[in-house]
């Protein structure tokens, strides 16, 4: 095993899993970790270590359930009203409060509203005028738990209600499997904290943060170590000051490049048990066991988590996860599922489990989940996603329209309050993000161009659809292609906002670009949109007007997803010049030729137009602070929004 | 109002929200509380309190995506098997490391295995037989954000990517809606502290160990105030000690009688908005505000929450829980429902919202939800709810077998994992619950008797039933009432335990107590089991053989629902003895004159024997360390455990 386990060679989860679980038995730690005591006050979310059973009975005498007298019932068996039966208090009937005992020869409570004062002996008898049954009114003992009776089992984690039944059964401590104490090592000689200003080169080490919050929500206790730097010695004194911890995670040098200590590290302290696990993101793993050196009796794992932020939470969630679970003695999880349609078609490699990223959201009658950006090392994506589709290896591929099962990340009731935009994209959408989730509503987008959200309107995946599709031919925006794209499905177009178009340059433009003229030739780098996005089709429409072919363009294939995505291009050099809308150069301080005024709409089938679910998204465009916020980007006009531009005859 | 406020007059829960968030909104309050920094890595569960952009782009730089070398993708252009390019180390590529920064003047990454050593110039060139494209294996500047790109947005509940994400866009500190400070006072002359030993009269002070665990679950500072007894001064001191919390919970003392204080300590300490609300239960709830002496310009808004256990806690739920979400900036909670059949008819007070405790079980196709004890003081109820049902005010009742809505405690999953057993009791069944707990399943029992039991499983509402069922004429267990109740239902009877049915007495037998013979003409007070019990059913058989009419048996109408609550009836002096099994009488030290042997079965509808869920179940009934708890029990005998008596032909 060592050998093999110094190079990457993947091997399928679940025959990782065999061999952590294997080193784990065989040092006794495939169970839940030792218990303590806590003042059950204390133990909100722990898991209880043994049975608890009711140390005494709950109440623990008969107790008055109601303001009153205590009596015996038999006195009363003769009352009615015409012949009532007086009861001498002190001897024959007693007052009593709620809760208060009985007295050891009253066997009934009689409510007071029920009693009659009796005249000429006021505070020395009551009268009552209809019997009163034995044991009415009446908490007698046990009747919440009797002593013996289960509280909780163990195993059970504890809810605000389960500690006071445990308060009232008696116990003030309980025992909970202690939590897991979790090392936690950045290593990498490019990271720096995250609150430091960056010079190229440098990352920002956040993966500690995501994973110990990981930890901690799991249930255990984390201790983030200093960054080391790349350096066999000094990451080796690092894992073996940690290897008193229960479990150490040492974040990137997993894979198999020049400064990939992880597996020499462990290797050097104890065995390498898996070098690679076959699941993207996050297939560089490595999992051992190092030796523990002041406890002889076992070892430690260890994990070697990659260095990529997304790779790094899904390992978290894999392995970390289920460790804990079993370590505070939890069944495994088993998340919420939901059923849903794939919105796009996902190629897989087909050795591999393939964790994919989705927004999730119910869109009429249907439950539609949507890719977000695969690659490991985004980590916004996990952000936005609300679960995550398992494509098992051996799976090529799945198809748009096919139904797949998603992980959530959400609540049924969270997904069931999402809004589902696809369509272009508009910085005025994140604000709208922020606006209705005040209003208890989450707006999921996914960037598809104007074209590419109108056929998935067309597809019934999305709620609403921002377009800003120019007709050559009558000059308006959007209602040619809406009648084109969505000839069966009734709509309203509402505009949103009016928007400039222009060329973003480098901040001053230095290559002084004053329109499209300049991009025939090659001269300059242009960065484009994809196809299918209102921006492209501006473009096309007015390179055709001037007679520039598109393959004379350098950078005309270099495609971006987003107006930020354009101005990060030019920003960072990678292109000169790329059309997009004026607040997207601001945001990055570049420089912005204006060209042409257009209008962004937001396009809505009629079914949804008139739901109650987007009742407060309608409602937003009426909203001052909204517009007012709106208004406050640069190049943006809010004088069309809400205006119904065009309806389904 | 104030006049209004001081009699127990109960209102709508609506209207009572009506008007506290009148109150709350005339005070500036009811919005989120003020914000606050805290560390980024600190934030795991806080609701940020303003929307957060990215404040870098990340990368923040052109980033290598491979372990390989960083070139120009132009100059690979003409790169062939046949012509290979060759490119000088140092000017025209550049070793890269997974993560470092691209040099100025290169575009692509060309992995390390797809480059050729170059003989000769070891070190100094590498050589290309396929053209590289322009940032082919390049993470671009803002591949992930896009500095001014929104992260998150404001009223977002922060989960562990979150904080990387946000320590990746260059936050180490954010704002977050600072955590609600809750008073939590305890009143009552008959409250002692829950780890003292208690008199009859006095209860243990537990509700505010839930009541603060509740307010910490719900993103809340809980402080728990020792215990004022029933003197107005003392409460009201108490009150104003507390008023410079945002919210203050006076326990108990919220009903009409004698020694309820609370409204008379809010009005005079400021207004009683609310004396009573209709629902059940909790109905005696008062709000109001109090005056805040050292901060003048506002009032605290204050909860009279009623004493007994369940109604605390569900105050809690109805009133606390949403202020609390409002506070924090979270949009109201929508709990996770699931549509069940209800098994049992329930009555309901027309005029309340009746909060119904239900467990609930998927069992074949149907999802089934058993009514739980619903005395206000049951707080175990609460421990064993799978979820409420609100039957609203207007109805009277729901039927056995409507569907009802279950806003449930748990997740659907944990419902899934439930195992629903409906008929006898038996102590093996909290230990049975104990050990399926390690196996990752819950169990659901709830107590309606053998013959209840048999009728549940034929209405398909459990997955299995428990019963010990006397056959007069064969002398034999249960087959002939399987027969008779299960007709069309294919079933499986097991052994589970035998075990010994004798008169529970009082410690000592005080009253030598030898036979049943004794119960006629009244001498003695007996506690019964309800109809259809198997226990009934032997009482009832014996009795005819010895000629003994019911009707002349003091208490044969008192009926307990289990055997320990026999047990404890004849612990308290309620009765002098009831027929029982030996282990719940030794739970309680009572005496025990044994009377018949009898056996307990496990009855299983073939559908669910056969099926993966239950097969832990029966893995169960061979585990010796299962068969050695439940030896160690009194009077029980594992011999028979697992025996299969009887398949339906």
């Amino acid at each position: 095993m060592p050998n093999e386990g110094m190079y990457l060679s993947d091997i399928p989860l679940d025959q990782a899993w065999r061999r952590l679980i294997q080193a784990l038995e065989a040092e006794g730690l495939w169970r839940p970790l030792e218990s303590e005591e806590v003042a059950v006050e204390d133990g909100l979310g722990r898991v209880t270590a043994e049975p608890m059973w009711a140390r005494r009975s709950v109440p623990h005498y008969h107790a008055a359930a109601m303001d009153g007298y205590a009596l015996r019932g038999r006195a009363t068996d003769r009352a009615s009203e015409r012949t009532p039966v007086d009861l001498l208090l002190g001897r024959e009937a007693g007052y009593v409060d709620t809760g208060d005992a009985l007295p050891a020869w009253a066997d009934a409570v009689v409510p007071i509203e029920a009693v009659e004062a009796l005249d000429g002996t006021p505070g020395k008898a009551i009268r009552l005028r209809a019997p009163v049954a034995p044991w009415s009114h009446v908490r007698p003992l046990g009747e919440d738990l009797v002593a013996t009776e289960l509280v909780v089992p163990s195993g059970h984690r504890l809810r605000p209600a389960d500690l006071g039944a445990l308060a009232a059964a008696g116990y003030s401590k309980i025992q909970v499997w202690r939590r897991p104490r979790v090392a936690i090592i950045p290593s990498g000689s490019e990271l720096v904290p995250p609150d430091r200003a960056l010079e190229p080169g440098q990352i920002p080490e956040f993966n500690t943060i995501t994973l110990a919050a990981q930890v901690g929500a799991w249930g255990g206790e984390a201790r983030r170590f200093p960054i080391v730097p790349d350096d066999l010695a000094a990451i080796g004194a690092a894992v073996a000051s940690a290897a008193e911890a229960d479990l150490v995670l040492l974040n990137a040098g997993s894979s198999a490049g020049s400064e990939d200590y992880t597996a020499r590290v462990i290797q050097s302290l104890g065995e390498v048990l898996v070098h690679g696990i076959a699941v993207r993101p996050g297939h560089p793993v490595v999992i051992g066991m190092i030796s523990r050196p002041s406890a002889g009796h076992h070892r430690t794992p260890i994990i070697g988590v990659p260095g990529y932020p997304v790779s790094a939470a899904l390992t978290g969630e894999i392995l970390v996860e289920p460790l804990l679970r079993r370590w505070t003695g939890l069944p495994p999880d088993e998340p919420e599922t939901i059923e849903a349609v794939l919105t796009r078609k996902v190629h897989s490699s087909a050795g591999d489990l393939e964790m994919l990223r989705v927004t999730v959201g119910r869109v009429g009658q249907r439950v539609v989940a949507a890719p977000l950006a695969r690659g490991a090392g985004v980590i916004s994506s996990l952000v936005r996603a609300d679960g995550l589709v398992f494509i098992p290896p051996g799976v090529q591929g799945v198809e748009a329209g096919e139904t797949v099962t998603v992980r959530l990340y959400r609540t049924a009731g969270e997904i069931d309050r999402t809004l589902v935009a696809l369509g272009s994209h508009d910085l005025t959408l994140d604000l709208m993000a922020q606006f209705l989730s005040r209003r208890g509503l989450r707006l999921a987008s996914g960037h598809l161009g104007s074209q590419g959200g109108l056929v998935a309107l067309g597809r019934g995946e999305a709620h609403f659809s921002g377009s800003h599709l120019l007709d050559p031919e009558t000059g308006e925006f959007n209602i040619s292609y809406v009648r084109r794209y969505l000839p069966g499905v009734p709509v309203k177009v509402i505009a949103l906002v009016g928007r400039e178009q222009g060329l973003i340059t480098a901040a001053g433009n230095p290559r002084k670009i004053e329109g499209l003229e300049q991009l025939a030739g090659g001269a300059l780098a242009y960065v484009n949109r994809q196809r299918g996005s209102g921006t492209r089709l501006l473009l096309d429409y007015h390179l055709a007007r001037l007679g520039i072919a598109a393959a004379t363009i350098d950078g005309y294939d270099r495609e971006e997803y987003t107006h930020l995505g354009v101005a990060a291009a030019v920003a960072s050099g990678r292109a000169d010049c790329g059309l997009g809308i004026r607040a997207a150069a601001a945001a990055l301080d570049l420089g912005f030729i204006p060209l042409f005024q257009e209008r962004y709409d937001l396009v809505i089938p009629l079914a949804y137009y008139v739901s109650e679910r987007l009742a407060p998204l309608l409602d937003l465009l009426k909203d001052p602070e909204f517009r007012q916020a709106v208004a406050s980007l640069p190049g943006y006009d809010t004088t069309p929004m809400g205006e119904l531009i065009w309806s389904t005859p």
